[in-house]
């Protein structure tokens, strides 16, 4: 509560519900906004009512695209016969932030879960399997999270398409810059047994 | 940058330069409103669109309202001789959250600042003597922060204005709840130089 306008108070009520701010930090942000009126906010308001009306999931990979396709999915440079399975689009950013991977992708949208009831189907394993048999895919890679559940849908999906394609999944290991003295056990377990000749 | 499409980027950009986010929070946040795009990311759209048209500085105050005066200005249960000064409407909401204020204020929206050019017009300082011509105001409770600005801009006001009105200013000590070992040397001092008999 801000004891502001309602109007304001509503706008407050709404950021602050926005993952990594606060009531604290968004009475900040709309208190910034509000002083910048004409030159931030407005324009912040359009470009969200924007994204708002036009975002939409890939039809093929399911990436957040504004067209029937995503930009990565049209893009005649990317290499169709390698796709990478991410659990998000969050993920996928960080993948295309590391500019190492010149593939197409696959995004779960989440992890299988039976606790929170989220089958195959919730997660496009199907579409997946199909895009195996149309396109000319030679290798996926599993770049799921190093976590139970990512680990599980890992198996899941490789156990589903091994016959028909090579499953690779991301190394594990020390992070680049790591202290092994911060690093949990299973990752130094991983790590070592994963040694290689220098 | 995330690679996403271009109004995304676009959107995640502006974002990011919110108080509080970072490029990182900005791109969560977005994805997170993305993922709710009907029930979330729209209606918050309209509550910041309408907000930036509607905000204004209150004719009297300068609190943020949508009408000509502020709820507080125009509330007859208010006490009309007491006026609270504040830096900015930040701190006027801190003011009526702690609800021990029943007067009106007056919103500064800064400091005296000689390095950034901020002088008395700057600050509603003369709108302030002349509410206290106007009403029948008795007395102005300078409650503005314990910082060097801070305090330079509330010697100038009671310079300017004691001669009219009581003056006073928010005490000095320990904070409810603080404990000594996390305090600054400069609260030390200033509770220990207005202690009180119990």
């Amino acid at each position: 509560m801000s004891r502001g306008p309602q109007e304001i108070d509503t706008l407050i009520e709404m950021m602050s519900k926005l993952p990594g701010l606060g009531p604290r930090s968004a009475r900040r942000a709309v208190l910034h906004l509000i002083r910048k009126r004409t030159t931030t906010m407005a324009p912040l308001a359009a470009a969200m009512a924007r994204v708002a009306q036009e975002a939409c999931e890939c039809t093929r990979c399911r990436n957040i695209t504004t067209s029937a396709q995503c930009d990565l999915c049209r893009n005649p440079e990317r290499n169709s016969t390698l796709i990478c399975v991410v659990q998000d689009v969050a993920d996928l950013w960080a993948m295309e932030r590391a500019g190492a991977f010149s593939g197409l992708y696959h995004v779960l949208g989440g992890t299988l879960s039976a606790l929170d009831a989220v089958g195959p189907d919730d997660l496009g394993i199907p579409e997946l399997i199909s895009r195996l048999a149309a396109d000319e895919v030679q290798e996926v890679i599993l770049a799921l999270p190093a976590t139970m559940d990512g680990q599980t849908t890992a198996h899941y999906i490789a156990d589903e398409i091994e016959e028909r394609v090579r499953v690779t999944s991301l190394a594990q290991g020390v992070p680049i810059g790591g202290e092994l003295d911060y690093l949990d056990d299973g990752t130094i377990m991983a790590a070592l047994s994963a040694r290689k000749s220098v």
